[in-house]
C-alpha cells in the first residue's frame, strides 16, 4: 500500500442543496466498479464535522491528550486521524490514499477537478452545470433544459459505472477480471 | 501539513505482558511535550483489531459496499481508514502522519527502531530489555537486576519528556517556545 500522490483518477459527485442521493449513489457505485475488477477509494466532504472516535478508547485518550495525529492498525487495517491546521482537505487526504484504481469523491464542489452532478427533479434549486462549466455528466431522475450532458438515471448504476470506466480509466479496462 | 515519509523521529513503548502502563504513560508524555513547543504524533499497535466507524455513518456504508480506503474531512481535521492488504501496518501509518516533531508508538515491539520498555513491578514477566538489545530507557516503578539503561519512575513524565527530547530531537530544542 503506496501513497497515492494524486495520479490515480478522481471524480467528485456534487450537487446543489443537500439530500440529491450523493452517498447513495456512491455506495451503489462501489460493488459494481468492485465487480469489473477495479479497486475503489471514497473520499467525503463533511461540512458539520465529524467524530468517528469515542471517549474511552486509547485513540481518542491521545487526541484529548492533545496529539496532532493519531493512528491504529491491526494487521488487517488502518485509521489514521489528523487536525489539517489550515491545510486544504482534499488533498491531504488524496496524498493519503492507499493504491486504488478510481477515488470516488462526495462533496468538494470547488476543490475536485472531475465532477458528475447529482441532481432530483423535486428539489427546487437550480442544477450547478447549467451555471458552471467542467461537468464530465448528469446523474438525474429527469432531463435539465439547456443542459447537453450525458445523463444518467440514478437507478442506471451499471450505465453509470461504464461511463466511468471508459472516461476515467481507459487503459485499465477490467485490470482484474 | 505534508506526509511525513519516515524522517520525523519515532519512539515506541513496548511492554512484555500487557497493562504495564503504555497507554497512560504516552497519554501524559503529549501534553508535556506539547508545553516544552513540540507536536505529537501516536500511533497505535492493536491487537486485537478495532472499530472506530459505526453502522449507519456515511464512511461505514462505504466501506461495507468494499472501498478499499474510505477518507473523511472537515475544514479542521481529517481521517481515513484503510485496508492493508498485507502491507505492514507501522510504515503504513508512518507514511501518513503529518507533520510532527515527535511520533510517540504504543507496541510494534519487533517493528519499530527505537524503543523505551514500560515495566511493571506486579507483572510476573521477564523485562524485555534484560534478553533484547536497543532500548533507550526503561520505565519502571523499580530497578531490574541486570539492566543498566537510564530508568524512569512511571510518574516522572517531566523527566522521560526532557530525556527523549534531549535523545531524539537534540537540533530541535523548543522550537516553538
Amino acid at each position: 500500500m503506496e501513497s497515492a500522490k494524486g495520479q490515480i483518477p478522481t471524480v467528485a459527485f456534487v450537487a446543489a442543496g443537500s439530500n440529491a442521493g450523493k452517498t447513495t449513489l456512491i455506495e451503489k457505485l462501489i460493488p459494481v466498479l468492485r465487480r469489473k475488477g477495479y479497486r475503489v477509494g471514497v473520499v467525503k466532504h463533511s461540512s458539520k464535522g465529524f467524530q468517528l472516535d469515542r471517549p474511552g478508547k486509547d485513540t481518542y485518550r491521545f487526541a484529548q491528550a492533545g496529539a496532532e495525529a493519531v493512528g491504529i492498525a491491526s494487521g488487517e487495517e488502518m485509521a489514521l486521524m489528523a487536525r489539517l491546521s489550515g491545510e486544504p482537505p482534499l488533498p491531504a487526504l488524496l496524498a493519503r490514499m492507499p493504491e486504488v484504481d478510481l477515488i470516488l469523491i462526495e462533496g468538494f464542489r470547488y476543490e475536485a477537478s472531475v465532477r458528475i452532478e447529482v441532481y432530483r427533479s423535486g428539489i427546487a434549486v437550480e442544477p450547478i452545470c447549467r451555471k458552471e462549466q467542467g461537468f464530465l455528466a448528469l446523474v438525474s431522475d429527469m432531463g435539465v433544459e439547456g443542459v447537453t450532458l450525458p445523463r444518467f438515471h440514478p437507478d442506471d448504476v451499471e450505465g453509470l459505472a461504464g461511463f466511468l470506466v471508459e472516461e476515467l480509466l481507459p487503459q485499465k479496462s477490467s485490470p482484474h477480471a
